[in-house]
């Protein structure tokens, strides 16, 4: 019998529920656990909202008050799904109580900050996982193992976006992912753009030095929706930058949220010596290959549709081409929680990639405004 | 507080699997849900099956005998998962014992077999639900709702196919569903040919009459894998047929598990007198519109993402594109079981449906013996 | 230097225009053809749109009566591009004055028609092309080279449409094309039609037996644009047939002249025991090979573009992905032409392969009215 | 009956013959043209190869001596041909012979060199017209018109790429394109950047900052194929830079001669405030359009293709999605010189224009060198 882990939530919002999404889907779909969670705690701003949160998602407790979750000793991870603004904070006191900790991302308002948690972790010897979904893609998997193999030859080039269209429109009204107390000062960059390097690193390196341009393209937004009273936003609506990675390879990485027509454009194109991969996120169950090792007068991309051959797919479905969903990387990040912090099994990003993928960010907009390249911390 | 009802699970196979991802899932992505599914017992072949079953999927309790499991007065829902030969005989003693009846697809070994099943469902008055997963797709909905909005005009073509690849290879042993005493006389047709009928008939209507051919490509296959002993296939690899729907449209629909090269090619295209629908099951998260009211010089199918405004895509996640995956057709699933079992909310298809979907099929074989045009019972 | 042959073209319409196109490009394309057209003289009802023609497409000399044209002594090949009831009368005359014929599609009115002018060819031993421009693509010689060579295996199913929706709308007048008596009694199918057969035998092989259904949807149609006249559509709008090739594969192949949002849908998938190929006229340039031979975690569809490596692209462009048109058909077509009467290199379809088409077409017509399965003569 | 303007071509290698494409195929394609081209005489470096070309492409008259051709009086139109070094001494000595200069991109080996020559025909007040082929596409003049019509907004970035793979392979010896003495200093980024750079100023308008890279991955190729000897590559083999536009938009352009797996790759998404255009060459007969004012359920790009109502398509083919080719755009081009030359309607790009475009390249190599913004001259 799997051993429990006993999860303290901390936030009830959209990216909480697809965290209960996993837990509950995990056990089923992975039957080979070595633990499995149990939905211990939930916390949030004050005890109304707890409470509900609790009924809906089906924790065992409740509690107003946050740090009366991370001090509790029934609680072994504390997940952490408040906006950014509060990492720093809860992430600090959990792991000041030895508690293990599964963040969402931005993990901080700015890669120092992440570099500070990930700093307090890694002396406490807690464990951490933070929430780069994407990257739980069985394709992103492949992907890496294709590259690894040498199946498109030496990295010469990437070129990747996370583009969405969720503020295309300026009547959308100011929120708080529009102030960079509470979101960060990268905005589109912060939020989508981080994505798109952590998986930039996890499939062709490091990247050393960047030179980029980072703006706000609607200046200010209605306080609410339908309001003539203005609020100045005061983040990017969008972000591009010049990579060179430390491999030699060179790069280009946009990120927007005012990209009008894309819905989940989180693209990526790596072009190599001998081949070449390309995949889009509005097409999560498909990746393109090219190899010019096929005979000339039949080479092409190839498309290829996730399935048993690309793990850990097999878990979800018996058959390929029938798909999984965005929830799905949920439930695979449930799954890496549990092997990780009963089995010490490594899982990416932790606190310290997600310190390093900070640091990238904070290059590109301090190269947006010195206008010259910078090295990345 | 919603109500619990009670699930009685008979089988314990994959199709079982994606059945408990929908129960386990349900909860928390439909928190408006007039019931909640219990996992109260399930049965299967032997006791050792069951047992194993019981812990691996969190049932409450479990048997080894399927009888047992719905004569017991804590179960309100037999959900049958045990391969089609089993399923009239189950069925008619869960209708006989009161029960609602939740069923996989195809129902029985032959259209008749299901119409004797809905028959007595009817007489009993208990409610039904049958598993054709790929109808709670957000954008099949959208696609009724388009053509009843009469976006695409009056009817005039409907082609349809579902062709897997998963027994292309001869090498691949003699399974279950080889053999018409255990699969029924229908093969490929009956396995997959039965989901894009279901789709037809949901979104072009009744089919008066069809002509087809059906045959069994690969003649005989290993008993098992390696093995130089053979055993005659005895139902057909592939099949296709001409429609001829009851509003004068005309149509083709083909199925085959043979078709290399095919994953998961359940697609159809509606074309009408003003506008055309496309949809590709490999790529679940999209559907194709053409409409000639569009200015002439910029007409073009749009390749539109599932979104919150195609429901119930909002209840799993809040923009467009993120995508959902075939295991969350069984979450949708379980909460229509919910609202129907509770509320008496229509659900399609029920047995009735499942009953007309199955004279198809069998109009379509007898077409094929006789090689001329069958009118649909 | 290069023979010349002389080119005597009888009509001056569309499909003439496109003969011009590529008799006046293919020198430059083709330099190593062994034979040159010189635009001789053209032919068409009057006089007067004879001179036109002549002046606007460089012929040397014109006639209003196109019996003169045939019995020039300096024309060597008769160019046929008449409305199809007039090709009987016009090929007969060229035959029986021993001039080679090249004739545009659909030949004759019937599959018989057609039959009666090849045999008259047969025997006076004239040379004779037919315009089935489709076959001219590059993709389709290598479609054939990859099956010829076993790239998917034995071939196991053929699916093909031609639609297009050129009168898709209602207000579209009443043109010759609707008029048996003109265009033949195959509407929809005599058109597109000829051509996915032209295509499927080219590919799959003969076609042993069809049943199918064809249609007039638009039963009236305005005599003019505007008119509140109607006039009877004599012949369909939309066909499809079920198909038993000669080598036991089976097939589909549907036509339609109505199917709203298909600009230009040559499409065929060809299913074999070890690989697929798709092709869509919409995207000429490309064609997906999938091969059961690759790693199974790398399987999928490649998308090939045309190149060099597919001959003749590489007489037109020096590099693969720049792409040929449509007119790029007949630049091809004429210099076959000039090869096959110049040095006897067989050039298809001929006469006779023509015939055989129309008589597959006659089969799906007496399977229409008959409702019945058809051997194709 | 139209005028005839008589060409003079200078060079007969691949490009050349592709002119000679368009001087054929013209006169029949528009019938409406003002004046149609004499191939009056070509030169080439000797007597031996102007001859062979003479009778190949159909000149008159032919002169292994290229001054000869520009004084001769019966030349209205110098055609250049020839590789980069040599366009800077024909153009300068065509137009101080009171000639029309139709020339191949990139017309100089430098930004300041194209300007110098522009300068010059200015003062002599001779036509210009320069072969930057892919703004010939009709789906360019329909995106131009969507833009300016409103269809998607306010423009806010524009992402372009030109990559192909043709030096992709280090084994493709050294050629005269590696040579910056011959070809210019820049590459990839002359041979291919300068085309979507005059597709981004077309679009998107004045380009006024740009930061960028430029690189040679592959620093040395032997002197001939399968030789050891090897030669230093002297320019990029990519490049890639951040544009602010004059408008205030951003955009990211790339360029590469070594894009393993992209055959054809130019291509460009322009999103607006209001929607989005797509458009990849490899697929040149379609473009894709996104617009927000369609209904959210049904909002997408949608894939239009190209015909009539996207002039001047209609004059090569009477329906849609039957496809032009790469050679038609340079029938295009020989069209719109004749109406230039002969009737003074603007065509685009002039030499004036290609400047501006050399001199965006001149930045972006300034740029990279420098490693910091520049503002283009």
């Amino acid at each position: 019998m799997a051993r429990e882990l006993r999860i303290g939530m901390v936030g009830s919002g959209y990216i909480a529920r697809a965290h209960v999404y996993g837990y509950r889907t995990m056990p089923s779909v992975f039957p080979e656990a070595a633990a499995l969670p149990r939905l211990e705690m939930i916390a949030d701003l004050d005890e109304a909202l707890a409470a509900s949160a609790r009924s809906r998602f089906g924790f065992a407790r409740h509690s107003g008050d946050w740090r009366r979750l991370i001090e509790d000793s029934a609680v072994d991870i504390v997940d952490i799904c408040f906006p950014s603004v509060m990492h720093r904070e809860v992430a600090l006191a959990a792991i000041a109580a030895g508690k293990h900790v599964y963040c969402e991302k931005p993990v901080g308002l700015s890669g120092s900050e992440v570099s500070e948690i990930a700093a307090a972790a890694a002396r406490a010897g807690v464990k951490s996982l933070v929430g780069y979904s994407y990257l739980r893609n069985p394709l992103i998997g492949f992907a890496r193992k294709l590259i690894q193999e040498g199946a498109i030859g030496e990295i010469v080039h990437f070129r990747g976006a996370h583009n969405e269209d969720y503020m295309a429109d300026p009547a959308v009204p100011f929120v708080w992912r529009c102030d960079p107390k509470i979101a960060g000062e990268a905005g589109a960059l912060g939020d989508l753009g981080s994505h798109i390097v952590s998986i930039a690193r996890h499939l062709a390196g490091e990247i050393r030095a960047v030179c980029g341009q980072a703006r706000t393209v609607i200046k200010e937004r209605p306080v609410a929706a339908g309001s003539r009273e203005m609020r100045q936003v005061g983040n990017d609506d969008e972000a591009q930058f010049l990579i060179e990675f430390a491999n030699g390879a060179t790069g280009h990485i946009e990120s927007s949220r005012i990209a009008t027509g894309s819905r989940m454009d989180i693209t990526y194109e790596i072009t190599g010596t001998h081949g070449a991969i390309q995949f889009d996120g509005e097409r999560m169950n498909e990746i393109k290959l090219f190899s010019d090792r096929d005979p000339v007068d039949r080479q092409g991309f190839r498309t290829i549709y996730a399935g048993p051959t690309h793990p850990p797919y097999g878990n979800f479905l018996p058959a390929p081409g029938h798909g999984l969903g965005f929830n799905d990387h949920k439930v695979i990040e449930a799954f890496e929680l549990m092997q990780l912090v009963s089995l010490g099994e490594p899982a990416m990003p932790d606190l310290a990639e997600a310190a390093r993928i900070g640091q990238v960010l904070d290059a590109v907009l301090r190269s947006s405004a010195e206008r010259c390249w910078i090295t990345v911390a």
